[in-house]
């Protein structure tokens, strides 16, 4: 028969069981922090028909969307997971409570041009508080809370959340007269980090026209080194939006403490703008502060409507997207995954040492009611073959059953690790390694 | 602006939250299950190369495939995961360690015509266990252990799992000299519960054109009422084939109460044969002995050949499928669904009754720092809104925290259940809680 050379889709990620088993729990830890803030898991479909996926429409994504004909069905694979919860709510409004908290880590698909880092399959992690006409900005001021439990829970500790306001902005360029370039202002405020304050002057002036002085004025503001809220004091009163950002900032910064999130992991950086008109207020960036250059690894913000294109109801929201397969590959090339978390399929291996299975089988179930998590070598190799078998899949422990042990009711357990050999009743076995056991139980996934 | 109608494609299930909190309480229940017996978790690409998913070819599967071009990537979505499997060990063959046992809970795809509990996406939750160039018996006796396991872990009492043995059956056919026509008698065979005795001798002998005899003899020895070890007496000795079927029959059955499998959920089945040539050893069905009309909802056996399109290596593995999506389908069908699963979004919610709100804040991280699920209502509305959203969403606690509590160091805690209310310290309402809570963790989804 001829062979197909098997090979993956590039731009597809697909993990090697170790890996894999990090992955799965860096999406357990998300899954476990959202939980503790009362949202409740989706899992929504991948395909949608076409009219609803690309309802917002947009350039550039939507001609990375995969699209696809089925009978006379014009079908989308989702390229994020917004549409899917727009769609959603509308959908079952009737059904469902306000404010209703939701979270999905789910695979989106972006047919981009494949590069490092850059992926075609990957997994977004969205959490979003959606509101029936109306929504406090506590919400707002929930966001980062759960930003910084879900990245401590991971083992991280070297990031910062930015936030900033857009109504700030939005009030601040009706405030020098600029109101009509708000929206590209901001796309080109949102780029200073990259570019830096002179090219920053220099797009404002050329690009966008503005006068010297009008330039000046912007980046002193959303560069301001003291209190954002110093120099809000010069704009106070002028401008309605303005003040109302300004005291939402005030708002959000005010519970951070509250929410448990340190000032050592908080910012309100001006220059923040999120490229996207979608966002009304509070918006969010999160920075691995050794890998600035990576760029934010979790942002979002406060929207007004997030089913407008399904519905009249106005349903206001606020909600962060991590992407999370990037994440994961950041965090992989930078080493900074565990290696002592227990990717083993197996705690203990059993190899039998007689002909007869059964007692090595009845042990291999009395361990697993315990749920300790048991292979049994059934394969007829050699002895060295059996014990390599566990020491390449990193089993910690491995169990000798043979006709003494049989005979004095006796099974003998070796620490893989130190070598150290232990003879005694099963059920001593089974506690001892229950104990050894617990600390890996609780390891994170990333050493940071 | 003009409303696109929302809606979700028929044949792809979206669940509302309390039911998709018990969906994934099932699929968590099978990982952890199938981790108890050394599985390691998989999560292949959705989408392969077309070439490689379709390697295996064939007509009515083919059909249903989805199917798409990007750029001049001729693609197709995953109709199973077997496909995904065969693909990852022969590419990763050399970074994986023998026997590889794997499983993997993920959405397949199939544009087959939607109705009543068929789905055109739906998981699929699979185990396999892949042998390098051999692989022996034990592997097929663990398969009914693994079921039986995951089956109880999910609530489920009444099932039987099936096995039989397909070299028993092959090796019967040329016993009785029907050698050349034992695919389409297996084919046939496997009707057998479905159309009754008397219609599969009319089948046998009209369109497989055996004699009257032959056609009784069959059906004799695939319903025989006694132990199918004795029909086996009588064939014994007489094809290679059929002794060792019969012998790994019995090493299978034999290992069954060391597993932990009781006999009233095991029975030997001579006239499951599983349509597929695929198949050469042990076979499996399992019947939900209420609604046995529904058919097998874990089925799976034993193969020679894993990953032939791609690799020389001889890949020899067994493995099943729990069709996820329709077993759930079927058990809210049934009503089988526990309704004491704790499905609200959060254990406890907070209703702040001062203006101020940190309190409520601060008092919300701490009980998330013990674990506790935790909401604030931040909304501006009435009292009565506040406790009916806690009502509409099954939250269990609700805390009241006003002047008075705040001043006296205490909050009051209502049981929405009892309506009974506690005012006591903070600390001291945590553990209660704690306590409280700790029986619905264990509950399992389904009440049989």
């Amino acid at each position: 028969m001829t062979k197909i050379k098997p090979r993956t889709l590039s731009g597809f990620m697909e993990l090697l069981p170790p890996q894999q088993v990090c992955f799965n729990l860096i999406a357990q830890k998300l899954r476990e922090s959202f939980s503790l803030y009362g949202y409740t898991p989706l899992d929504t479909p991948l395909m949608e028909a076409a009219e609803i996926l690309l309802a917002k429409g947009g350039g550039e994504t939507e001609k990375q969307v995969y699209r696809l004909q089925k009978g006379d069905t014009d079908l989308a694979i989702r390229y994020e997971l917004t549409a899917s919860l727009a769609k959603y709510v509308a959908l079952h409004y009737s059904n469902l409570t306000f404010p209703f908290r939701r979270y999905e880590i789910g695979k989106v698909y972006r047919g981009e041009r494949a590069q490092r880092g850059r992926f075609r399959e990957f997994y977004q992690a969205d959490i979003d508080i959606i509101g029936d006409g109306s929504l406090d900005v506590l919400s707002e001021a929930e966001i980062p809370g759960i930003i910084y439990n879900s990245f401590t829970s991971l083992g991280l500790t070297r990031f910062v959340i930015r936030i900033n306001n857009r109504k700030v902005l939005s009030g601040f360029f009706e405030i020098i007269g600029e109101g009509g370039k708000a929206a590209e202002i901001m796309r080109v405020i949102d780029k200073l980090e990259k570019i830096g304050a002179d090219k920053l002057k220099l797009t404002l002036t050329e690009q966008l026209e503005l006068s010297a002085s009008t330039a000046d004025e912007i980046i002193g503001f959303v560069t301001y080194p003291g209190s954002p809220f110093e120099v809000f004091e010069k704009y106070r009163g002028k401008n309605e939006v303005f003040d109302q950002g300004a005291d939402e900032l005030a708002a959000v910064a005010g519970h951070m403490a509250d929410f448990g999130v340190p000032s050592t992991h908080f910012k309100i950086d001006l220059s923040i703008a999120r490229g996207l008109d979608y966002y009304t207020g509070t918006v969010y960036e999160t920075i691995m502060t050794e890998y600035p250059e990576v760029g934010s690894v979790c942002s979002g913000g406060r929207y007004d409507n997030l089913a407008e294109y399904y519905t009249e109801k106005k349903l206001p929201g606020v909600g962060i997207s991590i992407g999370l397969t990037r994440l994961f590959f950041i965090l992989r090339e930078q080493g900074k995954l565990s290696d002592s978390i227990p990717a083993a399929p197996a705690d203990i291996l059993i190899i039998p040492m007689t002909d007869d299975l059964s007692h090595a089988v009845s042990l291999a179930t009395l361990m697993r009611s315990s749920g300790l998590r048991v292979q049994i070598y059934g394969e007829k190799k050699k002895f060295k073959h059996k014990i390599s078998y566990a020491d390449k899949l990193a089993i910690p422990y491995v169990v000798f059953l043979g006709e003494d042990e049989i005979k004095n009711g006796t099974i003998t357990v070796k620490d893989m690790t130190t070598g150290e050999q232990t003879t005694a009743s099963p059920a001593m076995i089974i506690t001892g390694l229950e104990e050894k056991l617990k600390p890996s139980r609780t390891i994170k996934p990333i050493h940071d």
